[in-house]
């Protein structure tokens, strides 16, 4: 049962004649061919399958019938641009803003987490007149040439990066590596603090601050979670600089850190953004995403007197997909499974960095988390090679993991949502018995 | 037989709650609910059937079976990103490249029109080591913030517009309205000369030249013709300023233009861009697109070494609906339809420009055609408001048509490209009736 046309071989070789040689494969000295998945299963032109802890694209589960019923029905239906009036596009509107706070009410509809960041900037940029923006170190935010400038995990890939001059870098508030640590009495104070020695170092040339952005826990920078209470300050410096709060939750959103539906909400009940975007697991792989802001920064951005048009952002049938993925999501309670499973990978985790020395650090939130790999617990050598040592044993079991953060060293958990407590298992034993040795041929298929 | 969820009123009461101002409706005096669409018709709410005479995304017609076919059964299968080998990727890249000359070999598929053209700069800056772009005036590119700064179609709409200093806008070869017009001896020069002139004083500021960008054929621009020859002397320009041409296609590829799959071929067999953009008609409304360039381009912006992923790009479901649109427009013959019924509906409006002294400039390729309505066909003072009546007027007689151009007075044919000999004798006899002033009450429900 495969639904393949070339062999390997074939596609490999007009892959590398056809497509452009940036766009890399997983597992690049074997790549993976997949041609079918289910929950959170992924299966080879074999059949053979592969434990999926790595796409949170897939949020609801690869191929979840009900999102792939609401899409080919709307499909043969209508498929529009939203110069027309339709349903959908209110309606998962109104859905979207009931999951958030009040104050966030008006939504831009677009196609990817880039041209949702893209666009947070340019509603920044008009809404204040200012130009300035602040991220953080090893920050990720797309891949248009405008967040590649905010993106140092991508222009540190440089050979010869230049970096804009409007574009500021603050500390990552990274408890186990950063400036500031868990032994840190305030670290929520001094990492902000930080941000706030940035926009007077701006000022002091003259420049002023359009945005604050961030990831509301960072991704590819390393899995970080902030500490509770550091947006909020961050907010404070940065309206006072008459500047806005975009909280990327490209990679986290949708209910993946369990306790709740945004992981900006982590930062407690007092903290609301003036901008979130939203992408990944939005349309569970449909290319779709969301940009929403407050009534003020709406109409600031309208009064510029340019109008917005995006062909394909709220066509009806990605609108149809985002309001299946939602009723899916509470169908199948799949924020409390994120919080149930994702609490016991992170107990299972932590007891493999009790038994190996190599585990420096377990962070996590719900199904988004992170295993530090070091080589020494207290100069903190990141074991980059055994992290990619480990991803491809993994492989060989048919698991796929993958390892990122600035040094390639953080074992990065964000499976669908779907994951079970036997998968958690699975995984974990799996790297126990890499790290003891004990792991000895593949799998025979 | 309705998809309605709401009542009219409660949408628009919806939208204008949630939805970003910015974000227009057409006919915004009493904006049009569609629920479902088939080849070139849109019904709405009641059942009522417009035609369709706008919609060049249905490129192959509304909601086409083998197209919602492909979809749905590989949204069924798998929808993950290309960092797993799959074959429809290679196998979409292979047909694409097949319909382009040969140098043209490497693919980039990205999700939005907007999205190929910022890689397209991006690839052009990093090959050339150059910042400046040369763009078209009236020409837009996409919604980005890149793309915005070389789309004066855009940043002519901002109260307080600051054009970027690497930015440079050449004369539109516009040969109705434009400074060189039918009557000049040798207009392709002219204009080129005109890009020349430009990065001389370019090179004067200590500025080099990383790209030229044009729409084959100026869509909203006012559905512009370049001199056949024009794009071969630019390119010359170009590339001795050491710069690449880029050929957007987003708006009138796939075959739109009747005798050729592109509309760069237009220019004559001699002429092959650096890098092309595509967009809206490659999917059939599906969120999709790609940039298409040479090997030594796509090796430069390996060399950066900068990896470029992007999350929905190439995914085995867009790639299916690539391919099925690809196989239609062949099965269908609507390339050849497109040349025919445009020949055909150019023929018909031409007889008008004959009856009415308003319509003032018939032009078009294919199925891409622009009748432009002037108050003097000596001053050629724009006959705006006579063009938005027009189409009010239309729409009253159940036929959605548009305006654009710079002066909102050319009237803009972009059919599905199954629209036949019979929807061009009913949309020109309307309006023939409207200019004639013998139609009168809309057509009973």
């Amino acid at each position: 049962m495969t639904a393949e046309i070339f062999p390997k071989v074939k596609t490999i070789d007009l892959r590398k004649k056809h497509i452009g040689p940036s766009c890399k494969v997983f597992f690049s000295h074997d790549p993976i061919k997949i041609v079918r998945a289910k929950g959170q299963y992924m299966y080879d032109e074999n059949g053979v399958r592969y434990l999926d802890c790595i796409n949170n694209v897939a949020h609801v589960g690869h191929s979840h019938p009900m999102v792939v019923k609401a899409g080919a029905e709307q499909m043969e239906l209508l498929n529009t641009n939203s110069r027309f009036l339709h349903d959908n596009l209110v309606q998962y509107a109104q859905r979207l803003q009931a999951t958030l706070p009040e104050k966030l009410s008006v939504c831009y509809f677009v196609n990817s987490g880039s041209e949702a960041n893209d666009l947070a900037l340019r509603l920044a940029w008009e809404y204040t007149g200012h130009k300035d923006v602040i991220t953080l170190d090893n920050a990720y935010h797309g891949h248009v040439s405008s967040l590649i400038n905010i993106s140092p995990y991508k222009f540190h890939q440089l050979a010869n990066a230049e970096q804009s001059k409007s574009v500021h870098v603050a500390l990552s508030p990274d408890l186990y590596r950063g400036n500031y640590r868990q032994d840190h009495p305030d670290p929520a104070t001094a990492y902000a603090d930080d941000v706030n020695n940035l926009i007077q170092k701006a000022h002091e040339k003259g420049h002023k601050v359009a945005a604050f952005i961030a990831e509301s826990l960072q991704s590819c920078g390393g899995q970080v979670i902030p500490p509770a209470g550091y947006f909020q300050k961050v907010a404070q410096h940065v309206h006072r600089a008459g500047g806005l709060f975009i909280a990327d939750e490209v990679q986290v959103g949708f209910g993946r850190v369990g306790t709740h539906f945004w992981a900006f909400q982590l930062q407690g009940e007092d903290f609301v953004p003036d901008i979130v975007t939203m992408g990944k697991p939005i349309g569970n792989g449909h290319p779709m995403s969301c940009v929403v802001t407050t009534r003020e920064v709406a109409e600031a951005f309208k009064n510029s007197g340019m109008e917005y048009f995006n062909t394909f952002g709220g066509n009806p049938v990605s609108c149809a997909i985002g309001l299946a993925v939602l009723d899916v999501i509470e169908k199948e309670d799949l924020q409390g499974n994120a919080l149930r499973v994702g609490g016991y990978l992170t107990r299972l985790l932590e007891q493999q960095k009790e038994k190996h020395p190599l585990v420096g650090d377990i962070r996590g939130r719900g199904l988004f988390v992170g295993a530090e790999l070091v080589r020494d617990r207290v100069k903190l050598t990141p074991a980059t090679a055994e992290a990619q040592d480990i991803i491809y044993k993994l492989k060989e079991q048919h698991i796929l993991l993958s390892a990122d953060g600035p040094h390639r060293n953080v074992l990065k958990f964000k499976p669908p949502m779907c994951f079970s407590e036997e998968d958690a298992d699975m995984v974990v034993e799996k790297i126990d018995q890499i790290l003891t040795g004990t792991l000895n041929a593949p799998l025979s298929l």
